[in-house]
């Protein structure tokens, strides 16, 4: 841990305050002093509030977002991994509704000799969280302290864990007051929280999978890739590779949303089924990470030999593993009635013929919501049973009476209200859209030499 | 004291703050709820900071600005002064060095048959405060309660004090908050808070001294203007006769600073005497005073009137009483002498012949705190005594050896500093200036019939 530097002789949080009001460009020092008296609880809330509003509406230069990143990033522990011989990589998603990549990609790229220490969130509001899922695993345990997760990792080449009181503090704490400030949605204070958390986790290289559309944080591509831009170059200001692909998010992704749900669409993918969508994405991402992991000399030898790792089995059985090292019960993978169920399903059927135009990912992520299975307020328990599965996605073809999406629940009251929200995210039309959105809209920093 | 209305049923402060940072127009009920939530401890400094940085950086329309001083006014109690037959009209400055024209203006308002309830503040910074001054005569009361405050303005038709803590809470909570988050710079947060406070003392009227210059808070004369018109619009949609002067602060006002200088100054004034700066704005805003009071037909035969109630000895007739009701010795004003002396006085002379091509305001003022006669933090106690005479002013021919400044000190080692400010603060040069800075530089808002 690198300890925090002492407060600038000078420093006064007013001038820091009056300075980015101004639209001036903060010193490293100062932007380290405000982060370290701030974590030290030496200057108030409300300072920093008024400092993080300047900043969403003046903006940072990418010197001050790195400079910030750092700072936060030094407020804890930096995990030294140095002893692992492989590199280490890691993946991030900025989120979505149905977005289980990590539980694939995490085994899946140790299968092939890359390590990968996850650290991971909880959903909340519209869109889930990878913790979240991996607890619908019985006995699953995301809270191990860094000893462990290092075992763990070190045994089977991959560890997925929550965030620790000793990552990156000042993101913890300034996050807590973002969200009841208004300072949530800046591009340069996102980036330094995400980059922050992540280089703590000790890692070589870094994707990114930075999503867009209707379902997405970032509502247009151009915000995406404005974001997207600036995580590649703070990460690469900090010595890291780091590629980031802007990849759709105006569906949910894959068919099931809901964390029992999820945790078998993820078995599924390992086991070489699974929805296209999810399968191609994740062979996508993986294909970064093992290139960036040295393991390949591409990211499409990269993406060959991840589909060789599907097919033999050997990414399925590092989840097996994995699941087993952090307490889970293996036999879920083998067995998925074994995973938590809903007690009832309900089927939600069409009314016309045509063909399904869009299905917004807000109205099926708060349908989830709404059965128990995702957070309204941080301190609401989840129930990892209920769910939805999409029967149908966009540019399907459908008949009158055709079942859309199946509803997974235990409260028939909370069903009634999310097959509302669902009969309303999709939309029918006659004919098919003339053109489908790309899943992979742009890839941005091309880090090693070839793709 | 109207009862704070309850808080909208939906309201939640973060929608507010959002609402004001996407730049979008808040309802005067959501301004409303955002004001007496804050000031009854209903949500957090770190909420209503981010909300006044995003005002700040956002603006308010004139429908919002209005909106928040009626807020702001409404949060305590709204003085009741019907019962007093003649117009109530104050007079209030946005600030600057050698600043008295209250004490004068008071009383020669109130001679003339105008009600002045007026209601000031103290020095903070390089610039003085009203209340310094006051308290300057021995025995002078500024913390009268309102009870006393209407008794003593009924008897002499004006009275000066303090803020209560029943005028206007919320700006008070809002100016201590905004004085430490860099938020203080905003034209629409300034003109509720003075806006507020002025129109909590049941006035009819209000005459603006909005000063512009290196020692004015707006320093061109543009943001001046901008000022003066928002705090003229914002009275006049809450029914209040309003007018702006915009005056200059480029040097200081009159010949002497500090707070028993500047009320031999006063007096000097009242007996028809004084510098010529110092009796020409008095005159000046008197006659708005005294014309917008219904006592005269125009501005001009108010100033006409003004000049007569001084040359007779009415005005300090006046000025003797209010100190007398309000406990200060008026022998003080017949004997200047009685005033608080200080020790020692100490000359400075120019080394060159030439013409002051300038005389610093910020300068004076912090040589003035330096002696001990202001204030650099709020809890700082004043010397009435020390302060600076001023011999030569913009424009004045010096001859090499003549005095410029004379100090008035207690400390021999203040005294050699604020010798230093005062010498750096004048600036000689060959010729004189080509044009001189006028005293007035525009009137805003053109309330009643005639000037």
């Amino acid at each position: 841990m690198n300890p925090p530097s002492g407060l600038a002789e000078n420093f006064r949080a007013i001038d820091v305050i009056r300075k980015k009001r101004d639209g001036a460009e903060l010193s490293g020092n100062e932007i380290e002093s405000l982060v370290n008296a701030y974590t030290r609880g030496d200057i108030p809330d409300y300072q920093v509030s008024a400092w993080l509003m300047a900043v969403v509406l003046r903006g940072m230069t990418r010197t001050e977002t790195a400079a910030l990143t750092d700072a936060m990033l030094r407020s804890g522990e930096v995990l030294d991994l140095s002893s692992l011989p492989a590199k280490k990589v890691d993946k991030h998603s900025t989120g979505g509704v149905g977005d289980k990549t990590s539980l694939v990609l995490a085994p899946l790229a140790a299968a092939a000799g890359v390590a990968v220490p996850m650290i991971s969130g909880r959903g909340l509001g519209h869109t889930g969280g990878t913790l979240d899922k991996l607890e619908a695993i019985p006995g699953f345990n995301v809270n191990l302290p860094v000893s462990a997760f290092r075992r763990v990792l070190e045994s089977c080449g991959c560890a997925m864990i929550g965030q620790t009181a000793e990552i990156a503090p000042a993101d913890r704490k300034l996050y807590a007051l973002r969200d009841v400030t208004g300072t949530v949605e800046s591009p340069y204070l996102i980036c330094a929280s995400i980059m922050s958390k992540k280089l703590a986790e000790g890692i070589d290289a870094l994707v990114l999978d930075v999503k867009t559309g209707s379902g997405a944080f970032m509502k247009s591509e151009k915000d995406a890739a404005f974001l997207a831009e600036l995580m590649v170059e703070t990460g690469e200001r900090m010595g890291k590779q780091v590629v980031a692909l802007i990849t759709d998010m105006d569906q949910p992704l894959g068919n099931m949303i809901g964390n029992a749900l999820e945790v078998v669409e993820v078995v599924d993918v390992l086991r070489g089924k699974g929805p296209e969508d999810l399968r191609q994405l994740c062979i996508e991402l993986a294909g970064w990470m093992l290139h960036l992991g040295g393991v390949t000399e591409s990211v499409s030898a990269g993406k060959k030999q991840s589909e060789r790792l599907i097919t033999s089995g050997e990414a399925l059985v590092k989840f097996r593993k994995m699941v087993e090292l952090q307490g889970g019960d293996p036999r879920t993978i083998d067995d998925p009635k074994k995973l938590p169920q809903a007690r009832s399903t309900m089927t939600i059927a069409t009314s016309r013929n045509g063909y399904v135009a869009s299905v917004q990912c807000k109205q099926i992520g708060t349908a989830c919501v709404i059965l128990g299975g995702g957070r309204e307020r941080k301190e609401d328990s989840v129930d990892p049973s209920v769910g939805i599965v999409l029967h149908k996605k966009v540019g399907d073809a459908v008949a009158e009476g055709e079942a859309l999406a199946t509803i997974h629940y235990n409260a028939e009251a909370r069903a009634t209200r999310a097959r509302q929200l669902i009969e309303e995210s999709y939309q029918i039309a006659d004919a098919p859209a003339r053109e489908k959105r790309p899943l992979i809209h742009r890839v941005i920093g091309k880090p090693g030499e070839k793709n």
